[in-house]
């Protein structure tokens, strides 16, 4: 039996509420059970400037680091909200990375960025930390234009050890001895391409350092036959050690108290024998599993693992929320947690020394109700429409929570698909399904059908299968920064045969069009955004929307006007092009008189080109689209070519022509507010532009 | 050790040129080494008309008749061109599998099509299957429109898993208690997306019956871990055998002298234990390997595996090119062979029964040397350039072949990386190329690049990593119809910030640009289409154009016309626009002088937009735009929003505007000459909106 040598002294004495040391089961660090609302003292972190500043600590000191890096997080977090769990989870891994390879010139790759905040931290920018995810602050991921330690910008999944390779390859290519270390979580490995990059690292027999960080969950929970396998990897009892050769080992695992009294879920029907070994298969040197809170173990293992020849996994073991005792007992609901509610006495002086701390759930359960997310409006279909008709089937590849189907997956479990990361196999399945005679919906995110896009269109669209897409968090998606906007999607689905698009305005638009898109027979989109809406009530029963049929909102002005403006407004953007109609008619900058339809389009493909001819004979002057989604190829594009090529009135009528959307470059993070103004989409931007149209 | 019951007696014993079946090993079926050029005898497969037909067939006429099915599909290749290799390795397979399952109730899903001629025969199209990949003929894959034997459509790889994985849960929550085959090749498995699926068919516990048809090799060689694995489970001598009541049994593996006699290529460094199986590993009951060329072992197995609860692997080992010498000898080059020749002699009456047969080296290689392919112009492009930048560095997802990447891969096989069908991990390799300094280039389909859409969004082009795609076989593509079609690539890449988008005229443009977006620093894409274009010779040394800058190809007719078109044309439509602008003004259907300018637009990304600015100003008095790619987002719908939005002289001049290009439909197989006519986009269909335009 292996004893851990950690060191349970706190470098933070005086935080009030840490579980009193004395008591915890040896190889723990210090666990905290609130956050703290000052900074805390933390003398240890405070000189640690750059990676290089940790080379010199003792194993000691790096335990004691630990701490403060973990309570400093915990303080942050409460500054400025952000993932939380899993960045937690790594704090001693991040350490011992830093304090082993030679960064920047080793490259540490992390897969997914909600893992590295103990890295941003750690490579200069503990000061910016509390700026993370705000407008100009720290973005929530790596980012390569942020700092030469982020080696490689993701936000999406399953990249870490395809980028690594690329790494890799490219340093041997040029007879550069760097070491490549990517960490990758149990989650992310579900993505097939982490298993295309595995089989390609084989082959090209590389030098890559692959942590697996298992944690036993990706954002809901790691499901399938890989989940099984780590989970029998674990229970086996048995760990493939490292020699000081750099050699496997077989032996008893040591116990390591804090995971043990937990179970994984294994496999039912199946136990795969410990021998079946995925990665030794696939051709990884495997080591592990190990304790991935274990300092001394981690320089142990990684610094040997790192002198080994080809592609080498080592598997650990970690909890997410780590040291944060709400966030172990509670995983997912501390994912990522909002920034603390303003409390006028206990911020009122923030140079205060001492860690005054406030009970997470003020945090995380705001008193008002707000209204309904959109996500939570798809809830509400998926049940209310499941309940009428048994056909009705619905996937997700691992959004359940974010897609607002834990009430559903409740409801209807034998009908409800969480296919783990996995937006390929999540479009091609429900195709399958769709061959059956049942209707499948896939829940996914605008950011994430770009992973399962050649099979939305070869699996799906080109049968004319009868799926729908639910998407979510289209448009921009604020934190998240670009790497998660969804404002690609009207571009590359409506140049698709077979695909309707539809884009509700409101909550209740919402309901309508999921039902109308569910009821009709072949290949359709909802496309829908992040958060709440305007707060419409959803209207019972269903209602079934004509296909392609749009709305005249409101017409302002009069029509006698010399100036007669159509706002052709697609999704969200209606209630802004309202709210933009009623200034202009307002203000008299124009000086003249004019007359504004506010036009819902609802319906991207096919596009209401009878209401556009309709206009232009009643003799519009000007038109606008308007649309959150990029202005090239986007919905108004879709305006365009009708206009230019088939429509008659407009070759007589010729009205001069505005495409309002996101212009030609990435938004950068900030809230989704922010955002919209950073891109002239919010009230003022778009009334701006209506204006200079008119003028 | 087991003997093969096979018999060696052949249905076709009039064939002058099969290798004398005595002499045969046993346990394989008939060898031919020609390709009839009549019709030969096949008594048995003349009375199977539906899979019923085979259904009170004895194993011996199984037998038999798998010699007369692999003697029809060598004939009707020859008549009609084709897949080949894979067809012919599955012939057996096909016949069991019918024979077994109680089709179209049982489900087969095949992945990739290559392998479905045997199942098209088998299931009612056998007269019909010398229409193949022919116009109006039967398709190249399976297609749910052409048969209801045929379950899903497929012409990209690896979904077959997922696909069937959805039609077993549909099935299974109806209750419906049928049986779902999956046939995957060991090259298809490589692609990320079949691991996503068996990852979750374990989660799910799904009935489904995955047959892995291992091969040795996808279209060009199978790579990686993944086939070392497969290469170590046979290469163990042991067999993982199934008994009576579906038990796993290991034993030795009974030798299979036709295999044998093969060395696979094991890993080099690493060499897995026999007990690491990645399926088993994964959670899936594995059988195998078996002979997949023998009859009575292929119903003996199957029989049992798919009464199996639960996901089911049955690993069979079969040689691509089945029973025909020459294929057997290169299964490469007959991956697909073109139709044989018209021979005026033998083939002037087809009614003649005996078994005429021509030398296949007269259908594989044509006399004259044709013109330079696109695919050789990237080719010579790639070996001229790395010679002088020793940056360069190239990716294909498993087309080395089809990529014109041979001479590239045998002068510079340090600088070549073939990462297997793995498109998303083609992408992100790249990327993380990118960021030590060195220059990738992913060579990829347009179909494929569907697959790699999200990486080449989030890994490489939101970075603005160095980055250039060649895109080969964009547009429409022929034969392969309308799964392999590359066009949608305009559109969904133009939306994305930062990607510049080249659209060569000829070859020699083709390599110019490639060596232009070579030398720009920055997310870039040159696209260019299947086949040969112009004959434009390459001219070197290498030239660096202006970036955004199109060229004025001609000007037709004279100034003072009173109609004034420009036809501003992308990629190779500058030659169609040329030949059908000639044609406008000889003919006098107008009625009116005209003038044309033909331009070039070359850069689809950005646009030049101050030439159309000049044009328009110039007083053109009409504007088509001209592509080979859906008019939906295209690069003319890009055309439209610069003139809507931002095109001062357009407001005055007010020209009127034509899109042309593919319309909103999927284009069905034919040749590519008459896939073009098909959506007006020959030179009379263009000629035909041209003048409509104009009148």
């Amino acid at each position: 039996m292996q004893q851990s040598t950690h060191s349970s002294q706190s470098s933070a004495p005086s935080a009030p509420s840490a579980i009193d040391s004395a008591v915890l089961p040896a190889g723990l660090q210090q666990t905290f059970v609130q956050i703290p609302r000052t900074r805390p003292t933390t003398p240890l972190l405070d000189i640690v400037n750059t990676p290089d500043d940790l080379k010199s600590l003792t194993t000691e000191q790096l335990i004691t680091l630990a701490d403060e890096l973990r309570l400093f997080l915990l303080y942050s977090a409460g500054q400025s909200g952000g993932h939380f769990g899993a960045n937690l989870g790594v704090v001693e891994l991040t350490i011992v990375l830093h304090h082993l390879l030679d960064t920047p010139l080793d490259q540490i790759v992390w897969d997914v960025g909600h893992q590295a905040y103990a890295h941003k931290v750690l490579t200069g920018r503990r000061d910016k930390l509390n700026t993370i995810r705000a407008k100009d602050g720290l973005t929530a991921f790596p980012e390569r234009a942020e700092s030469v330690y982020d080696t490689f910008g993701v936000g999406h999944s399953s990249t870490a050890i395809s980028a690594g390779l690329g790494m890799s390859l490219a340093l041997r290519y040029q007879g550069r001895a760097q070491t490549v270390a990517c960490v990758i979580g149990d989650g992310a490995m579900t993505g097939g391409m982490a298993f295309e990059a595995m089989n390609d690292a084989v082959q090209q027999d590389a030098d890559l350092l692959v942590i697996l960080n298992d944690n036993d969950m990706s954002i809901s929970c790691s499901i399938g036959g890989f989940s099984r396998h780590l989970a029998m990897l674990w229970e086996s009892g048995y760990q493939v050690d490292i020699s000081e050769s750099g050699a496997p080992v077989l032996r008893q695992r040591p116990m390591m108290q804090d995971f043990d009294r937990r179970k994984r879920h294994s496999a039912q029907r199946y136990v795969p024998q410990l021998e079946d070994n995925l990665f030794k298969a696939v051709g990884f040197t495997y080591f592990g599993p190990f304790d991935g809170h274990n300092i001394p173990e981690l320089l142990r293992v990684l610094s040997l693992a790192k002198q080994v020849h080809g592609p080498v996994l080592v598997h650990i073991y970690t909890t997410k929320g780590k040291g944060f005792a709400p966030a172990e007992a509670d995983p997912v609901g501390y994912h990522a947690i909002s920034k603390l509610p303003a409390d006028d006495t206990a911020t009122a002086d923030s140079t205060v020394a001492s860690h005054e701390a406030i009970d997470i759930q003020l945090a995380t359960q705001p008193k008002a109700a707000p209204s309904l997310k959109y996500s939570q409006v798809f809830g509400q279909f998926l049940c209310d429409k499941a309940a009428q008709d048994d056909k009705l089937l619905a996937i997700t590849p691992a959004m359940e929570e974010g897609s607002g189907m834990i009430e559903f997956a409740r409801q209807f479990p034998e009908r409800f698909f969480d296919v783990a990361i996995a937006e390929q196999h999540a479009v091609t399945l429900a195709a399958g399904m769709a061959t059956q005679g049942v209707k499948p919906i896939v829940a996914i995110y605008s950011t994430f059908l770009q992973r399962g896009y050649d099979q939305l269109i070869h699996d799906v669209a080109l049968q004319n299968l009868d799926v729908m897409f639910a998407i979510d968090r289209a448009g921009l998606v604020g934190e998240d920064g670009a790497t998660h906007a969804g404002v690609f999607d009207y571009a590359f689905l409506r140049c698709i045969p077979n695909m309707l698009i539809a884009a509700p305005k409101d909550e209740n638009e919402c309901y309508q069009l999921l039902n109308t898109c569910y009821e009709y027979q072949g290949s359709t989109a909802v496309r829908y955004p992040r958060g709440t809406g305007t707060g419409a009530m959803i209207q019972r029963p269903f209602q079934n929307y004509k296909i392609g049929q749009a709305v005249v909102e409101s017409v302002l002005g009069v029509d006698t006007a010399p100036i007669k403006l159509a706002i052709l407004a697609f999704g969200t953007m209606v209630a802004t092009a309202q709210q933009a109609a009623e200034i202009v008619i307002k203000d008299d900058i124009l000086k003249t008189e004019c007359q504004i339809h506010v036009v819902n389009m609802r319906w991207v493909k096919p596009l209401d080109s009878s209401l556009i001819e309709r206009l232009l004979m009643q003799g519009v002057t000007h038109i606008a689209t308007l649309e959150e989604h990029m202005i090239m190829g986007g919905a108004g594009s879709a305006v365009n070519e009708y206009l230019l090529n088939a429509s008659a009135a407009f070759k007589t009528s010729r009205p001069a022509i505005c495409n309002i959307g996101i212009p030609d470059y990435y938004v950068a993070h900030g809230s989704q507010a922010e955002q919209l103004t950073d891109c002239g989409l919010d009230v003022a931007g778009v009334t701006r532009q209506l204006q200079q149209l008119l003028s």
